[in-house]
Order: structure tokens, then C-alpha cells, then sequence
């Protein structure tokens, strides 16, 4: 008999879990699949069908062009609802549009220009591939010093180094408030403070954390942030992202890209470019507005249940995603590749492995379990708390354990994941 | 009896229209309803319907994470059938992505950052608007000089003005191919022929040109364009626009924003940005997946109908809307605010009135045509001759006769339009 954490453990979390009743709000077309890579894509709401259809069929091929008097503000509209539900930020603050990279730019640009006299950009060296590279990129056309700062793989960004790069040449430290392959979590206000000290801005990237652990930006004194809609707020494929700027700043920050949508009073057409005030300011132009829609229904979701009961179960399927790993797997050559504590990860936990890209291969082609790979040899278990039972957790580290025990992942060939 | 174009004429040339029967391809919920502003907004295409509950429910809702693996290339590969079937360009010269907004800034960014030794750039101050804006942000931010040519309203650009002002300090020329306002068609091979005289680039906003007027960057030497979807396209509100930039200057030409979308094995995420070498260079980030996808059937349909047909029944169109016009509405205070021969059209029509809103209110409200309106006094009929018909031509200018001649617009307020 098995001594530990048995299924029926697993079972009466299942039993016990407040949340249980969102699963059936998801399209789950096989049941059989566990469905741990939320933290890229999260499932289909089965309300996003309906809407879809509704403003595909109803709004574009009914209302056609005339639809548009509504859907001018759904930008700003669900901004509102992330900040008032999902980001702890006030009306006004948060507008969706474009892509988490494209608002990076925007935002990172913004507060660049603002500054004359200082030189230096502050980033994790290890954090998301496109936040370094926009940066990178902002930083050599206007001359700027970009410092990437060692961080610990599976730890994050060491606070006591950050200090130390800290001064006043400092513009702009970019950050993501959970990373990207650790799932660490940062400590945003001590941040916010620390780079406050010294006059430099934070710009924050919540693509990993928004919908996974309740973010407070008003509370923690935030200045600037982007973040995506697909992974933990189930907004679609590639959905649209957002962008919050703090209210008392928008008048003075003015971002690179000089499109209508940001245009005080935008079909007068004047010759000129001159902004509104407002959060707006940032938008650039029209919209995808299919892939916009399909946020909504998400949000509902992550609405009803509230932030406080998403985390609170994320924060058990963690813990019993790290407890089942350190008992089964790191007797096979598994290491954890994310802080122990519960309260520092987000909702993913990451694994090392030498063969986690055979393995993850491996897993959803026999075993029916879609993880997910991040260079160099990490495996990313991306439960969703809206979605995943305990179950699926145990099951899935069940047959993890079962394919490397007995070397079922050997035979595939090596190579990289096509996988966003 | 009247004397002149019968209604009999119309039903004539629908008779005769060999593009006739692709009106039934299309979602038509109101066949009473005439729709002539396909140059903002198309119409839906039935099998979009179809598509995108494909996508929404198999692709996302059952493939997950996993159809990544398909959709990762749809931007090139939606690109390299525009390329081939409307634009005239070369397979991996054209790439779906973003808006026009942000594809205008990365090209014209790219263009800027290519030469150091020349300061001006030249445009229409007739432009659309978020051109204009984009334009004056980028020469803003490099210190630029930016001329803005004065131009015909209803005419288009001059080119001995564009002549005169191209000197070799001109750096970039930012063009629309069909203004938005007057229809006015350029003539592109000129335009590039008189800037590549002077070492000067072309930037080409094709927006309201391409699906309506067949375009043919390769046989122009056209060097850097971008255009939208949702028009002409009938790719649904808001599609991603898309971007061209000739084969032989790729590799040579780097855009302002360095996502990881453009970057060489993307997923190998290495510490510092190296695009690769074709057009996926100019690509920033995860692009929005379901109005990606709507553009697809839109093109199966301009591919089928050939730009030919396409542009043969645009012409006809046009005239028939200009001559009904010319009997009809110039006696009640109209003007023709676009060029007079069709073949120096695009496919929309712009006619001046000084109470131009109000009528196109009372026409939406009263007399069940949808057309268009821009500042200031501008009444714009679009008709798109993949679905428009030619009594529907008739039966509009016959509504537009009648409310204006009873006076039925006039107690309708002055104001805005809020329509993209």
C-alpha cells in the first residue's frame, strides 16, 4: 500500500474545492486530457462560443459598420474591468490593445522620453525573451545603457542585486511581476519602493500573473504595467493585451506611436497630433475586435469567482503539484526549478529536467498530459484554477513518473518547442 | 416618363454581372438594406461564419495550446496569398500583422533608421489622419523635418508638387495609393520612379486601394507598403493589417520594435535580438488569432473572383454612382468631390453636400442606406463589387434624391460620426 499523498487525497480537495463548479463553464471536449499549460493558452469559456458567434453574426453581419458605435469603447471598457477585478487599479487606468510587446514598447518608450538626464534601463536577464529584446531594441536607437542583471533561474531576480544597480542614472527598471520559467513572484511594492528611492520608474509585465495571483496596483504604489489576456484570463489565442499607466501620470507621459485612437476628438481628423488625457492616449488604432470580444467572457468568469478563491486554490494545487514531485519524481532526476514556498510562486511550478524536452514530448503524445518546455530543460506545469482538479495534478505526476521510470521518453529525438 | 438611366439599366448590368452570383457568399440579414460603405467595414462572408466556429471550437476549444503548431505561420502564410493575388508582390515579401498603424511606424521607422545624411520626409496633408500622426511622431522623435504637401481635396496629391518638393535631403515619401476621402487612385510606378530619381524611399498605404483596384507592387518597384484587411478584404472589424517590404531589402532594414516574433529561432530564446533575414523580421508578437483567422475565407473569395472582374464591375459601379449623381443630386446642391474618370478612382465615391452628415444620418435612419461621411463635408459611397449590386446603386442615389429634395435631413443635428 501506498504511504503519502494518496488519490483520495487529491479526491477530497476535489470534493472540498469551492471553485469545483467553474470547470463545466469550459469547453472540455475530452475529458481524458489533462490540461496543464494554462499559463500559455487557457481553455475555451464555453460563454466565449456564444458571444463569439453573437458579435460575428449579429454584430459584424447584421450591424455591420454601425456596430462600431458600440464596439469604439470596449477597449477602455474591459480596461475597466481588468483594473477594478483582475489588477487592483482604478477606472481609467487600464486600456486593452495591441499586444503585451507592442504596449511594452509603447509604455517603455513613454517613460524613456520623459526622462533627459538619465542613461540606464534596468531588466532581469533572464526575463521573457520579447520584454528583452522590445528593450533592447529602445534602448540602442536612443543611446540608452541597458543593464541586465544576473537573476537565479529558479528564484527570480535577487532583491539585494537590484539594490545595488539602483541609482540615479537609473530611467527604468522592466520587470515581470511572476516569471516566465520559475514562476517566482516578485515582491511589487518593495520593488515600486526600492526604484522610488532613487526617482527611477518600474515598468511591470503581469503577463504570468494576472488571473493567477491577485495583483494590487494602486496598493503597491505601481507606475506602469502590461500583461496578456490568453493565459490565466482564458481571453483567446494571441487576445489583445493591456496597458495600465497610474492616473497621475498620463498627461505626462506621451507614447511613440502617434496613431487616431489616441486623438482628442479622433474623427474630427485635424491636422495635428494632441492626445487626449486619459489612459486612452495610449491606444493606437482600430482594434481586432473578434479577438477582442472573446476576452469578456473570461473575465466574467474570473469575476464571479473572485481573485482571493482563484489564489487561495492555486496556491493548494501548487503545493500538492510540489509535494508529489519531491516524493516521486526527484528520486528520477527531477530538481524543482521554482521557489518552495507556495506564497513566492504563481500558479505555475517549473521542473528541471536534462531530457524535459523528451519528456513533455513524450507525455502528451502517450500519456495524454500537455505540459509545457522552456529552454534549456524545464518542464512547466501550468495548472488554472478555474479549470484543473487536484486530480489532474496527481494523475499527471502519476504518469510523469511513470514514463521516466520506465524511460518511455528516450527514443524521441531532441530538439525546440514551437510552442508560445 | 424620366429620361436618362432607368432603373431598367441597373437591372441590366445586374443581369450581365458575372460576379452576380457572390453576392449569396455573404451573410445578408436585411436584403433591404443597401450597404455602401465596404471601404470601412465589409461585409461578412458566410463561410467566415463557418471558419471561425472551426477555429474557436476545434482549434482552441479542443486543440488547445497545441494548435499553435499550425497557427504560428498563418501570418506569412495569409501574407504569401495576398502577396500572389492581390498585392502583385512576391511569395515572403508580404506578412499579416498588427494594424496599419503599427506596420506604417515599424516600416517608416525602418526607412528612417536606414539613411543618416538625409532629414525630410515628405507626405499628403490630405492623408488619413492616423498616418499623418504616426508620421509626425517618428520625425518628431529623430529630429526630422516633415513636409506636408498641400493637396486637392477631391483630387488627390499633384505630383508637380510631389516633383518639386523631392530634393535629395528627403529621406521617405508616405503615400496612400486611394485616398480615403476622394477616392483619388496614384499613379504608384510614377511616385516610385520620381523618389528613386532623388535616392528617396515610398512607404504605400494600400488600405483602401487593395481588393479594389488590382495592386502591383513587384511591376511598380514599389520598395515598402502596408494595408488593411477589413475594407475591400471583407476580413472582419479590425482584422490585422499587413506589411511588404521587397525581397532585396530585408535583410538590410531593421524595425524600431525588436519582438521576439521576428527574432531567429524564437524559441531558443537567446540573450540578444538577431532577426532573421526575410519578412518575418518585421513581425513583433502573438498575433490575434481568431481575426487572423476571419481573413481567410474574405480571400478565397478575391482570389476566386480574380482582381480583374473585381476591378471591371468597380469601374461600373463608380460611373453609374457618378452619373446618376451628376443628373440627380448636383441640382440639389451636390458636387462630385472625387476625380471624374473612373479609372483615377478607387472603388468609392465622394460626394461634397454642406449638410453631408445630416443627410447620412437620414439616409441610415430613414431610407435604409449605409453609407459614410468625413469631415468636413463629405458624403462617401462605397460600394463593393464582390456583393453590391447596381440597382442597389440605383435605388441609394434615387433615397439620397428623395430625402433631400422633401428637405428630410434638416432637422437632424450636426455633429461627429463615430465610425472607423
Amino acid at each position: 500500500m501506498e504511504y503519502g499523498i494518496t488519490r483520495a487525497v487529491a479526491e477530497a480537495l476535489d470534493t472540498a474545492d469551492p471553485l469545483a463548479g467553474y470547470r463545466e463553464r469550459f469547453v472540455v471536449t475530452d475529458p481524458g486530457l489533462i490540461y496543464l499549460d494554462g499559463n500559455s493558452l487557457g481553455r475555451l469559456p464555453a460563454a466565449t462560443r456564444d458571444h463569439l458567434r453573437e458579435v460575428v453574426e449579429v454584430g459584424w453581419g447584421d450591424g455591420l459598420v454601425r456596430s462600431w458605435q458600440e464596439w469604439i469603447d470596449w477597449g477602455a471598457r474591459l480596461g475597466d474591468r481588468l483594473a477594478e477585478h483582475v489588477l487592483g487599479a482604478r477606472r481609467g487606468e487600464v486600456v486593452v490593445s495591441d499586444s503585451t510587446s507592442v504596449n511594452l514598447f509603447k509604455l517603455a518608450g513613454a517613460a524613456l522620453d520623459e526622462v533627459a538626464d538619465r542613461r540606464t534601463v534596468l531588466m532581469d536577464a533572464e526575463d521573457f525573451p520579447t520584454n528583452r529584446y522590445v528593450v533592447q531594441g529602445l534602448t540602442q536607437q536612443r543611446g540608452l545603457r541597458l543593464r541586465r542583471l544576473g537573476s537565479d533561474l529558479d528564484g527570480g531576480l535577487d532583491l539585494d542585486r537590484l539594490r545595488t544597480a539602483l541609482d540615479r542614472d537609473v530611467a527604468l527598471v522592466v520587470l515581470s511581476l511572476v516569471s516566465y520559467r520559475s514562476g517566482a513572484l516578485q515582491d511589487m511594492a518593495r520593488v515600486n519602493e526600492m526604484a522610488r528611492s532613487v526617482g527611477a520608474r518600474v515598468l511591470w509585465d503581469l503577463s504570468h500573473a494576472a488571473g493567477a495571483v491577485p495583483v494590487e496596483l494602486a496598493a503597491a504604489g505601481t507606475d506602469l504595467a502590461v500583461g496578456c489576456t490568453y493565459k490565466y484570463l482564458n481571453g483567446g489565442p494571441g487576445a489583445p493585451a493591456y496597458l495600465y499607466v497610474r492616473r497621475e501620470l498620463q498627461e505626462r507621459l506621451r507614447q511613440p506611436i502617434w496613431g487616431w485612437y489616441g486623438q482628442r476628438e479622433q474623427f474630427a481628423m485635424r491636422p495635428d497630433y494632441d492626445p487626449v488625457d486619459t489612459v486612452e492616449r495610449f491606444l493606437v488604432s482600430t482594434p481586432p475586435l473578434l479577438s477582442l470580444a472573446a476576452i469578456e467572457p473570461g473575465l466574467d468568469l474570473v469575476e464571479q469567482a473572485g481573485m482571493a478563491e482563484i489564489r487561495a486554490k492555486g496556491l493548494l494545487l501548487g503545493r500538492l503539484a510540489v509535494d508529489l514531485a519531491e516524493s516521486w519524481l526527484v528520486p528520477l532526476g527531477f530538481r524543482l526549478a521554482s521557489p518552495r514556498t507556495p506564497e513566492r510562486r504563481g500558479s505555475h511550478v517549473s521542473l528541471y529536467h536534462p531530457d524535459a524536452w523528451q519528456i513533455c514530448q513524450t507525455l502528451a503524445a502517450e500519456a495524454k498530459v500537455v505540459c509545457d518546455y522552456r529552454v534549456p530543460d524545464r518542464l512547466r506545469i501550468g495548472p488554472s484554477p478555474l479549470y484543473t482538479r487536484f486530480t489532474e495534478i496527481w494523475d499527471a505526476m502519476d504518469r510523469v513518473r511513470e514514463v521516466v521510470a520506465r524511460g518511455g521518453h528516450r527514443s524521441r529525438p531532441s530538439g525546440l518547442a514551437r510552442v508560445t
